[in-house]
């Protein structure tokens, strides 16, 4: 248990004064509250969705005020294990709980809470973030318009939880994990995350998409036979592997995986899908693609079949895309005229009018109750 | 280089007075030259393709006079990294050189020599078994008059050596790898070793077959909320891996995945494998699984096709299984009745008559030129 937290938050455009066009965003694993755009002082860290949102882009932030909160747990600023217990002064480590995707909303909604956001025209994500949008859904149908969930699942496979499994190992079996207390032997377990981030790559990208990128291309003019980098697709895992393991947190990624794997709703219905997404009160949009082997359009179908079950209104589109599951954040002409089509709906059925703004002040300062939500007002430029 | 090396064998059935019947078995990453049948002293201990290959069998041993042999670079009697090198008195660790498909094409080859047969009736394996067989029919045209590839690639993609990738980087960045040199250190990398084999294990299955396995099934009654076993997935990894570790050798697995990685025959032929097989005289049986993702069934329609162009004889059966990859090892009734069948065949042609059986010595004494080829005739007993 936490006594308190932060969370940190992004946000875009202008929150209008019926309050009815706030976007929340979602994010999946290694991302971030950053979302869109670039600060002024660092024009090269572009937004994780930045294709997506903005100006004039698919969700449109001269029409909706979009969200980016960085998820308790991770490592971008909100509260997570690498945070300093205020109990201890020592950073949480092994003693940070446990987090599920159904805490993540929660929190979300107190962030809403706190903006003075009642109900929000959607909430939306891909993957691990396609799995919040739903859950929100769930959680509070009064508070959620739109749920637009792309490149998600309702619940993970056996091949799915096995993959997390073996990253989870190799952070563990680091010696330098230190039982997840590493920070204060002044280590970071490096070879594991690097051993999880390489293997996350693996499933992110479609068979196809990595033979197109890499093929057998050597780094070299003959074959070198050794165990050291040969193949260009070697090299490319070893560059975004070390890159990873410098940047992210292994309890992080160790928490986020177990979240991914314990999304379930349909576990507390007698594993009726149906019947878990009968709260829902939203419109959906669904969006998979043909080559995700990750979350195989079958997974998608799965929550389409539990929401039309319910007589929901809910879009699905199979995008017929060759990247595999990384293609929800690739900038493919149909996924996002698609996406553009149906925030169009969102905003001519919530009122997107941005003429007279709300009276929104972001908060920095503690919430009364031992919680806090720091407010992170970065500027977008677009 | 090595001056000279062992070969472990075993053979079961009779070769006959014309030395026609004799039959090939390679095997894949992990196994051995025991294929068939157990020891006297050791009954639970049963060859690896057991199911397949034995008295009144698909592959007869009654007809056939079956030799299964370790690969050069093995752990299981073969020389092989953990072997010592006579020149130092010590294992040769990181010393040993990196083989190839073709490499061990060409011992066995040696070993064939010395066991009196001049052409296999056939040279079968499944995967990197079924590339072995390729490799036996472009090498050695003459003498070999069937090659049967099962669940076998012509090359890796890009997938494929980027999972071989992680494995080896597991185990060469485990702190008790040595260099390769962890013989001498009286430890084994034994961390890097266990989430090298739960990646091989994910790879071989289908996403489907872990979920009619495994589902989402969970060890105990509830979500345990911690990052140890939960699931049962999460259990057969960690108890496979643990076995695996135990009595496999971390450099033999490098050298066995890099052998996978650098198979490419076509690559001498400016990437045309039709030129690579034009070679080939033997008749071919190329079979491979709707549900295997790690040599998908497009792997074998490119060596058929190779085939074909060269105006070869080639049967091929797509068997629609929901195992994955290992389903070449699992005892389905289409798949062995179809082996079956072809080796009747085989027997036909090449004459499999052993009322009269062939004068054949199993050596265990050195041959000339510094080359050793050391027999292991345990019984087989079915």
């Amino acid at each position: 248990m936490l006594d308190s937290y932060d969370l940190v938050y992004e946000t875009y455009g202008t929150l209008n004064a019926a309050r009815s066009n706030a976007v929340l965003i979602c994010h999946a694993l290694n991302a971030s509250h950053h979302v869109a755009g670039y600060y002024a002082d660092d024009p090269n860290n572009v937004g994780w969705w930045d294709n997506m949102i903005g100006p004039g882009k698919p969700v449109d932030t001269d029409r909706f005020f979009v969200i980016g909160v960085n998820n308790l747990g991770s490592c971008f600023g909100s509260t997570g294990p690498a945070s300093l217990d205020p109990r201890s002064g020592k950073p949480y480590g092994s003693r940070f709980p446990v987090i599920t995707v159904e805490d993540w909303v929660a929190s979300q909604a107190r962030l809403a809470d706190r903006l003075g956001i009642e109900r929000f025209a959607a909430v939306m994500g891909g993957s691990l973030g396609g799995m919040q949008a739903i859950a929100w859904a769930t959680a509070f149908p009064d508070r959620i318009a739109n749920a637009i969930a792309v490149a998600a699942t309702p619940k993970l496979t056996a091949q799915n939880i096995a993959f997390n499994e073996v990253a989870r190992r190799a952070i563990v079996t680091d010696p330098d994990f230190h039982g997840g207390d590493y920070y204060e032997y002044g280590v970071k377990p490096k070879r594991g995350l690097r051993l999880a981030r390489m293997i996350g790559h693996i499933t992110y990208l479609s068979d196809d998409a990595m033979m197109e990128k890499f093929g057998r291309i050597l780094r070299s003019d003959e074959i070198g036979y050794h165990f050291d980098v040969d193949f260009e697709v070697e090299s490319y895992l070893r560059y975004q592997s070390d890159k990873f393991a410098e940047y992210f947190d292994a309890n992080t990624y160790l928490l986020i995986t177990r979240a991914l794997d314990y999304y379930d709703p349909a576990r507390d219905f007698d594993h009726d899908l149906t019947a878990a997404l009968a709260a829902a009160r939203a419109r959906f949009l669904v969006v998979s693609f043909t080559s995700d082997w990750r979350f195989a359009p079958e997974h998608s179908r799965l929550i389409v079949k539990g929401l039309l079950d319910n007589r929901r209104d809910v879009s699905y589109a199979e995008i017929d895309a060759p990247h595999g599951h990384d293609a929800f954040l690739l900038d493919d002409s149909r996924y996002h005229a698609l996406v553009r089509a149906y925030f169009g709906n969102v905003a001519r059925a919530v009122g997107a009018d941005v003429s007279t703004a709300a009276d929104l002040e972001l908060p920095g300062e503690p919430l009364v109750g031992g919680e806090r939500t720091e407010g992170s007002s970065e500027g977008f430029a677009a």
